[in-house]
């Protein structure tokens, strides 16, 4: 097929969705560092895990030696529902950049969670009702992956717990309501319901919530509530394990028509759209059967790659999760308030740090004004309303696109569009009122949120 | 093909887009009624209609006997980036109701503008950006519409002026900023930059606004600047001629599997949808090919077909438009406070209107709590989250599909599914919390409304 014109959108069949998840890890020589018990400094273990988790989740999370693990039918049903996603060829996008660059994009934000974060939240719900479970909790900040996993509950009839950091609690109203219709319960986080949110309310009665508060908060809830386990939208291998579905769809819309991408661009706040888009390029490099340059885009806000330190670290403020080997800004780090969307989490997925960490990948840091820049010449030419975390993405292609430019080179450059942005319009419309600023911590706030990491770094 | 299992989704590939347009008045023995010029009560000419409409939409406005209207490149290339649609074979739904009814949707909200208002928006700016116009005004109410058409003027580099509905630019804060992402000016409707405005403040300082009245601040707008033109997203016979691309699609996606639709089913506010979807099969019905039941919904709370009166009336609320004949609530009928999303129009598509009267297609009206409950249930299951709007027909099509659960028969049930309901969470929310209340409007107030109905009627 590599002679025909590429449409616009390259759909594949319902046959061709992928049925395997791809394990990477299996394919990497140095295997990212196992997680450590918080109190014995020891490598966890599944039965210490599985208070947290769900049985099956424990076992994809440890398991770092099978190369596909089948996809099971119920969710390869629900996949259907809305997968495959489209891949775009971004020909409206070349054609406002007057590049000689092909662009693509693969589109995860076309179902009513608005993000990829579904292809991860399905599975996670289907192993909570296989394994008899009544409920799950989790948190969310921006909501993508609230709105997600409500969505997914719904569909297999379980209760549904999102603690939602408290700050987007407020302003993002909207999220709240889309996963009440989906019949979720949504806690403004930190809250009463829980000792650890107590605690932090009673130290600090005005905080905005972060990230990691939530999570120690979805953790309490589940581990102190029978019949409840916790779930997570990012950072955990497991979670790059199911969106591996992105790059698996990806790769055989490509293949089919011949394309080989040079660049390969995602956004990365915990890393599961990066690492789910690059898992089967990834795997050719570490095999050493093809090459391709692959970039992290992360915020200057949060620059967990670009600025971080790779180190063991908590995964939440209140400390109860397992230690994690990432690159990270410090479970203390806090992106300032001007920062909208995503992307806000410390640290980063721990398959994506080694591979980071072994020159596999590349990271760059992009500036919110630029990003949103970039998001809105990409509404106005190729029609979607890109969130502001996916824009990111947009951002380093427009830039890698430009370069082609300036060379003549025709390169072929592949990115991530995670997601829609209509629950973001307060930070479009900071945009479009001329408002919206820039942030970049200093050396001494990042030093100082250094020292927050564990003692078993020293 | 027939014999094939029929997939979640049939997307057709782009050489399968229609290259025309389907002019259904073509195959009408008995035409809708002319447009009449409300100042001479004669048919309003092309050059009077010039004045306010792009001449080449004129011409299609007029035109009742060419059957196929070629779709230009440059719009076909635009369709490209978000059509052909997803024509869904609602398998979730259909268990969900444990019904043997085979469900089918045609989705059109999978476009940044959230529905398929873009189809109509996207040839408009196109025929004004051809006749070298600086630009195009409209109104908008739920806006959709604005929506739509911000996109298509950024797409084509065309000033776009858009006066929204007081209320809607109040309680939609966000729609108005997507418009402003397009780089459209939005005005809250009345204003005080017509005359038409001024004098409705005048008289009612404290009014929300509504359609009939930023419809006549739009059109003053665009016929007191060189080189604009109004533009209208439902309504108008060149409307629906646009929108045809919905049906024509869904005819030959289901051609493609040997499905024949036994009931078609759409929500009708102007009738844009409705008209688009319906066209392919009406004309066979028209030229009787085929027969199928179809059905307009349309909110109980502003039921033109169910309880109107066929009808000339005015189109707007500030008199300046032509004169239609239509099923019609009288230009004065406001849909009461509680009426939440769009179809709010007081009259209905004058093509809609005759095939109504002439028996060939039926009308069902819902009250919107009801509604709420299809739309919620359909989310669930089917994982969109629909329009107010669209939800009107899911409604419709949940209650035929009980209906055959009760009689055993497997009907073959289609519908228009319009949009999303990303920007409508304020009336999610009233339903969540139990606070969304129905109101059908009283004999004597649709007396009063009447009232307000031109002479020529006489």
């Amino acid at each position: 097929m590599s002679n025909e014109k590429i449409p616009y959108k390259i759909y594949l069949s319902e046959d061709e969705l992928p049925k395997q998840w791809y394990n990477v890890r299996a394919d990497m020589k140095k295997k990212p560092a196992p997680l450590l018990n918080p109190g014995t400094g020891m490598p966890v273990t599944a039965e210490e895990l599985g208070h947290v988790f769900c049985d099956e989740l424990v076992k994809q999370e440890l398991d770092e030696t099978t190369p596909y693990i089948d996809i099971p039918e119920e969710i390869l049903g629900f996949y259907k529902m809305y997968r495959p996603s489209p891949l775009v060829r971004a020909y409206c996008l070349e054609k406002a950049l007057d590049t000689p660059a092909k662009i693509y994009y693969k589109f995860e934000g076309n179902n009513t969670s608005g993000s990829h974060k579904l292809n991860s939240a399905i599975a996670q719900a289907y192993y909570a009702k296989k394994q008899g479970l009544k409920g799950v909790t989790t948190e969310t900040g921006a909501g993508q992956w609230g709105t997600a996993l409500s969505m997914a509950c719904s569909y297999f009839g379980l209760d549904c717990k999102v603690y939602m950091v408290k700050v987007s609690y407020e302003q993002k109203p909207f999220r709240r309501e889309v996963m009440r219709t989906y019949g979720a319960s949504v806690t403004p986080s930190p809250s009463m319901t829980t000792e650890v949110g107590k605690k932090i309310l009673a130290e600090f009665p005005d905080t905005n919530g972060s990230l990691g508060c939530a999570i120690s908060e979805a953790v309490e809830a589940a581990t102190s509530q029978e019949g409840y386990r916790y779930v997570l939208g990012s950072v955990l291998s497991q979670v790059l394990l199911h969106q591996t579905v992105i790059g698996l769809e990806t790769k055989t819309a490509m293949d089919k028509y011949g394309i080989k991408p040079d660049i390969i661009i995602g956004c990365a706040g915990g890393g599961s759209n990066l690492g789910g888009l690059i898992a089967p390029f990834m795997g050719e490099k570490l095999k050493g059967k093809a090459d391709y340059r692959i970039i992290a885009v992360e915020p200057a806000s949060c620059p967990s790659l670009t600025r971080g330190v790779y180190a063991y670290d908590f995964c939440d403020t209140g400390k109860v999760c397992p230690l994690q080997k990432m690159y990270t800004l410090g479970s203390g780090f806090m992106p300032s308030a001007n920062h909208a969307g995503g992307l806000r989490y410390h640290g980063m997925s721990a398959i994506l740090s080694e591979l980071y960490d072994q020159g596999l990948m590349e990271a760059v840091s992009v500036e919110q004004t630029a990003v949103f820049e970039a998001a809105q010449k990409f509404a106005r030419v190729e029609g979607i309303l890109p969130a502001p975390e996916s824009s990111h993405a947009i951002k380093a292609a427009v830039d890698e696109a430009l370069k082609c430019k300036e060379t003549g080179e025709e390169k072929t450059i592949l990115f991530g569009l995670t997601g829609t942005g209509y629950f973001d319009m307060y930070a479009y419309a900071a945009y479009n009122d001329g408002k919206m600023s820039d942030y970049i911590p200093t050396d001494e706030e990042l030093q100082r949120s250094f020292d927050t990491l564990p003692k078993i770094n020293k």
